[in-house]
């Protein structure tokens, strides 16, 4: 048997254990799969007292990440702590000293990806299957089984956690705040669900998705955000009368080749009857659009401990079969400074707006005639509500208009008399 | 520039023409994403005269096939003939002189694929990411994403052409007959359907899925095969109102890891919720069930020209990024001889059984009798017809029941007076 590769884990969190119960419990099907076995030599943590829920042995147990990073027989560093810092600077370290990375830290990635693979040694790579859609084979779709087409678009429910608020306020007509706090009572959304609602989690994910996809270096900072918490029961009465579906989807597209890459996150409606339009709960799914390939779809619970810690060992097991190093190859590509993207007041798509009226003669015609000025043109337009009391809400679905003329109409219609309260735009896909 | 990886293409048809097209169209893209170009030396096919929509060097082409399989230059051979002979042949002389081989080819796979790799010298690889699902990089999904998974199911909507029928007779209520024609009119559905109606080609597919999730030398012979020819618009309406869908499966599962595999083509009910029951027209879609995974599902077109092309290419990438040799590793697994399968008459599954019956008192309890004394209790039952001159359809949804228990019912049913036509059944999978 050829010698171990040797592997120093740094984060012994939630995922942390579950890449070494995963590791240990499957140990016969992942050696007979490899030219040589997997060994975990040590693991860093600050807390070395907690037993975690898995078996190893609490001697190579340590709180000195110094150690683990200067040991020169291990071949393979996995990062599992998250977040920017500490994280960056151990990656940083590893690679420098010629070590392979293995992470699923999008946050880190989404931010200092592009600069950490440029400082690398060739040969020690950074692989980070975990970081986009928990166990899903993702980025290996894009860089290997896609790896001949031009890649058009990329789509994808990213958030578990958001994706099971939008599936309870859809299917149970439940406020925002109320689909969080039964997501939180069943562990589907932490104590601070900010990252998850605000759609930062999902700027991190479409950034290294896009980055892959275009070959650009497109990062968290380019891309444009807009969460969930402002979505409201009669968005969802209203998608239901309109056939739609709700769903928090980071998109990066272009026209072809050479076009500017439009990237961002945005509570869209899709079509019911559409695939990603039928993900609900917590589950992710990706679709990529390519040529030759057409539309293609990938499913699965996008976090969690099993799922993240299946596409780790996955990573690992591909550095195991290529000898701790990928030297060439059709693996991640970051290259530095290299982006085209499309100006935010550019992108075009259809929109659905909620505005809230006064509801009097005249009204209408209000809206339309600052939409008409501004070349949007109006698709579609819904008032049920009757009550000259009160604001009462209009919907309206335009056709493909472009978002700083609609952002210039809402400059309007906010200063109109009639109009109650803050406009509320979301995007339309119509497939 | 490294020197280009020589490849030899044997078959010349609407693929073969796909993949020198995509080579030709996306030659900066592949050429940016390798360490090495990819070069078609040779194509051998016995048509050298008709023009191929797609840009070569006719002095290339020849219809000797023994040239190109003696031109040491060569490393690669692409078969593209499709069948079992000559290809096997072709792949086995290529193989053997220690060239790697790509194909797409199912049906020699599902019955010469274990031997074929078994006579292979090392390093030789044999890839075949086209074989099943088109573009859906199914294959690399398998032995890359989910290496450390202890796969427990694969279930397939594999054969656009059937998926295209169902859809058909589901959505506008035609006949099987009807269906079929206008698919062979929109070139869905070829001149002679047979393999693609009766299941042949969806049984070649999942014995090559059935083999590398399960590491067994499962091969078509293995495959309990069902066609949907006998499908009725009586069926699609029953569905309906119980509210499945009637899809063509390919299904391979077990219990557990030592469990025996269960392995067949069954046209089955699916929840219309489903995402594989979702799945239509002419798309392709593969759930894979796997440990710490969970359930994930790849979708995509799953035939034609241009998403075929597309996996061969990968195909042809990752040897251009490997040097032309595949040692060691997560890629295919056939091994001879070894395989654990349950008897037909084990298979357990909730069952769908149409009768035509004589509609008199006392016909719905005899067939309850039967189903009772063979330990198969009823899950629900309607007859909606009410003609007491003719036969009329009584539908049976059944608990989870036994192979042989149903068969020896139905042997009993066929005897029995008011039984008038062939008693017909179908497989129901609750998710």
């Amino acid at each position: 048997m050829a010698n171990a590769m040797k592997v120093g884990l740094i984060g012994f969190g939630n995922v942390g254990a579950g890449v070494v119960d995963l590791l240990q419990r499957h140990a016969g099907l992942i050696a007979s799969r490899l030219p040589r076995p997997i060994e975990i030599k040590r693991i860093a943590d600050v807390d070395t007292q907690t037993r975690r829920q898995c078996e190893y042995d609490p001697a190579i147990l340590t709180n000195d990440t110094e150690s683990l990073l200067n040991d020169p027989e291990i071949e393979v560093v996995v990062e599992l702590i998250g977040g920017y810092e500490p994280a960056r600077t151990f990656v940083a370290r590893a690679l420098q000293a010629g070590k392979s990375v293995v992470t699923a830290n999008k946050a880190m990635l989404a931010k200092h990806g592009a600069d950490l693979m440029a400082a690398a040694p060739k040969g020690a790579a950074l692989l980070y299957e975990g970081a986009v859609g928990g166990g899903i084979p993702i980025i290996r779709a894009i860089h290997q089984g896609l790896a001949a087409n031009e890649i058009h678009s990329v789509r994808g429910i990213i958030n578990g956690t958001s994706n099971f608020i939008l599936t309870s306020m859809e299917t149970r007509g439940v406020s925002f705040d109320q689909a969080l706090a039964e997501a939180q009572k069943r562990g589907y959304a932490e104590p601070d669900p900010t990252f998850d609602v605000d759609g930062t989690d999902v700027g991190h994910k479409i950034a290294l998705l896009a980055s892959q996809c275009f070959g650009q270096d497109i990062r968290f900072d380019d891309i444009r955000i807009e969460g969930i918490q402002s979505l409201t029961p009669t968005d969802f009465a209203y998608a239901r009368e309109l056939n739609y579906k709700i769903k928090l989807l980071g998109i990066a597209k272009r026209e072809s080749a050479g076009a500017p890459v439009e990237a961002r996150v945005s509570p869209t409606l899709l079509p019911a009857s559409s695939l990603l339009g039928s993900i609900s709960g917590v589950y992710n799914a990706v679709e990529i659009i390519g040529e030759p390939i057409g539309p293609t779809l990938y499913y699965g619970q996008g976090a969690g401990r099993k799922a993240t810690a299946s596409a780790v060992v996955s990573d690992l097991m591909a550095l195991a079969a290529a000898n701790g190093r990928i030297e060439d190859g059709i693996g991640p590509r970051f290259p530095v400074g290299k982006k085209n993207l499309k100006p935010l007041e550019d992108i075009e798509t259809e929109y659905y707006l909620r505005f809230w009226v006064t509801d009097k003669p005249g009204t209408m015609a209000a809206l339309s005639r600052v939409l008409g000025d501004q070349k949007i043109s109006i698709k579609s337009m819904i008032q049920h509500g009757k009550d000259r009391a009160k604001a009462v809400p209009v919907i309206i679905i335009t056709h493909t208009a472009r978002e700083g003329d609609v952002q210039r109409a809402l400059d309007i219609i906010r200063t109109l008399e009639v109009n109650k309260a803050q406009p509320f735009v979301l995007r339309v896909e119509e497939n």
